[in-house]
């Protein structure tokens, strides 16, 4: 069994069903980049009836008690996360409304910067703005965990700071592994360790590099270089892939509405769209395969769990609602 | 210890003290008129906010078994209503979604038809439209009761007709009393007592008219009026009554957002303004003449009990979910 700390995309019955085989207990699942209050309900609303019409393959997960039912009744715990707190529209109250709806992750901001904080790709990152205070200290009140991948290095450390329950970096690499702005410097992970956080290595080639894509103990060894950065107890997994995204998707991902001209996000103009994952990782059911390169590399049958599902399942059982 | 099945206004710490001091044990309160799914949400935040601060003498049920154990806290429940249905912005899954932060009451219509209904102002009632039939379906599933007034004669046939479970007119008199376009015709009112369902007698003077305002026991005359037509099982109160309104609020009562010119709702150019309570009833803390009342009238102390409490908590019971 594994979790997987962030995926994206259009899921459907196939996808639970990749999921399934992949012996994938639970997955973060992101239900919206750039929406606003209403359109963030309708995804919400959208989630639900999908996970009723496949209840034999998943459920939604608001504890850490529910995942543990879930992944025992032999189906995937689906967490509800948001990458963006647009969904807020500037309402500290919304974000206890947002959690009794189920809402447990929430990045503090996509791309740009904006109410809360300043954002990776941002030219200044102004640190942790007043409002986003209050949203993470809500968020701590409430159990939605703060995720500061996207975040900018700067408001990172300020939200970690800040943050009196831990936090996750759910879809990020190292940069000192693979440089790269949407990646996280050394001293911002270990501030996170000191957080009691966990950092989701990504399997998203835009930043991870081509060279941990090429195989699975390639993969491998990236993880094995964060953990000694991070320690065992504080790395996981976050791969970032995406289900049936198209062109368009990407364009929303990136441009939201906030842009007439081009970007590229985690890309670039040698690499503008979809890119290929990871070459060991055509299908989700692959990552069956991590486990045995972890064994492999040298890593215990207890230290394997831990990076496959044991560190995640800590940070929900300390920040979800009980 | 008396329910009022709808009572609106901007409520305060001195308005909750007025409940208490009337022993009343339960209250709809309208969280909304026109506004749309992000000033509901709002509302609803700011109502949270308001009743944490006031929590030794009021809590939010969602339940009947929450209301009584409320009320045996000694504490009034404040049921979570809206007077129209605009929050939904047209979305069926919004539906659970309200319901899930607590929601028990929703009224199709206001004073306007929208996309559910017709409503008694209009001239033409369409009678129940598509969406309302299934917004009443959903209502049903997820346990909100569906309030009928305001609503147009035939809409409210209509939904009485495709509601499967008991609907409420929370306030509202029998137009055979005192004829007005918000009250109930006798036919609609027995619909309602073959749906199990409860009419709330109102005690706003607009709709209530000045001889039975002018004593608790001339209201209860009306009262008991309306026991001889519905049955003594499907009669409550619903005092319409309002904390705190000004004549801004009655001005965004009846002019919302759709006109610019003037619309008096239940009033008229005659009386176009706030009106007097009814002279019996000066403060909230009034209500509690009207079981003494209802002694003087004849009525056994268990038939007395049905209408001051018991049968809104039968409807309560019936609906909500457990």
């Amino acid at each position: 069994m594994m979790i997987d700390g962030l995926q994206c995309g259009h899921f459907n019955r196939e996808s639970f069903m990749e999921l399934k085989r992949g012996d994938i207990g639970c997955v973060t699942v992101t239900c919206g980049f750039w929406e606003g209050t209403v359109e963030s309900l309708d995804s919400l609303g959208k989630w639900r009836d999908l996970v009723r019409e496949n209840d034999d393959l998943v459920r939604i997960a608001t504890s850490r008690s529910e995942i543990d039912a879930i992944i025992a009744g032999g189906r995937t715990a689906l967490i509800m996360g948001f990458q963006n707190s647009n969904l807020l529209e500037g309402r500290i109250r919304f974000v206890e409304l947002f959690a009794e709806l189920g809402v447990r992750v929430l990045q503090l901001t996509y791309n740009n910067q904006n109410e809360l904080a300043g954002s990776c790709y941002e030219t200044e990152d102004s640190g942790l703005a007043r409002f986003g205070r209050e949203v993470i200290h809500e968020m701590n009140r409430v159990g939605i965990l703060v995720d500061l991948s996207h975040v900018g290095n700067r408001s990172t450390l300020d939200a970690i700071k800040h943050s009196r329950k831990p936090v996750a970096i759910t879809h990020a690499n190292a940069d000192s592994l693979f440089p790269h702005k949407r990646n996280k410097t050394d001293d911002v992970i270990r501030a996170l360790v000191d957080n009691g956080g966990v950092i989701g290595c990504a399997a998203y080639r835009n930043i991870t590099g081509d060279y941990f894509c090429r195989t699975v103990d390639n993969w491998v060894e990236m993880v094995a270089r964060t953990i000694e950065i991070a320690g065992i107890d504080h790395v996981a997994i976050g791969t970032d892939r995406s289900h049936n995204h198209e062109v368009a998707d990407y364009d929303w991902m990136r441009k939201g509405r906030w842009t007439r001209g081009v970007d590229y996000g985690a890309g670039s103009a040698a690499r503008p769209g979809k890119v290929a994952p990871p070459d060991w990782f055509g299908s989700f059911s692959d990552l069956k395969l991590v486990a045995p390169a972890m064994q492999r590399a040298g890593f215990s049958a207890a230290d394997i769990d831990k990076v496959t599902y044991g560190n995640w399942l800590r940070v929900y059982r300390d920040v979800f609602p009980a």
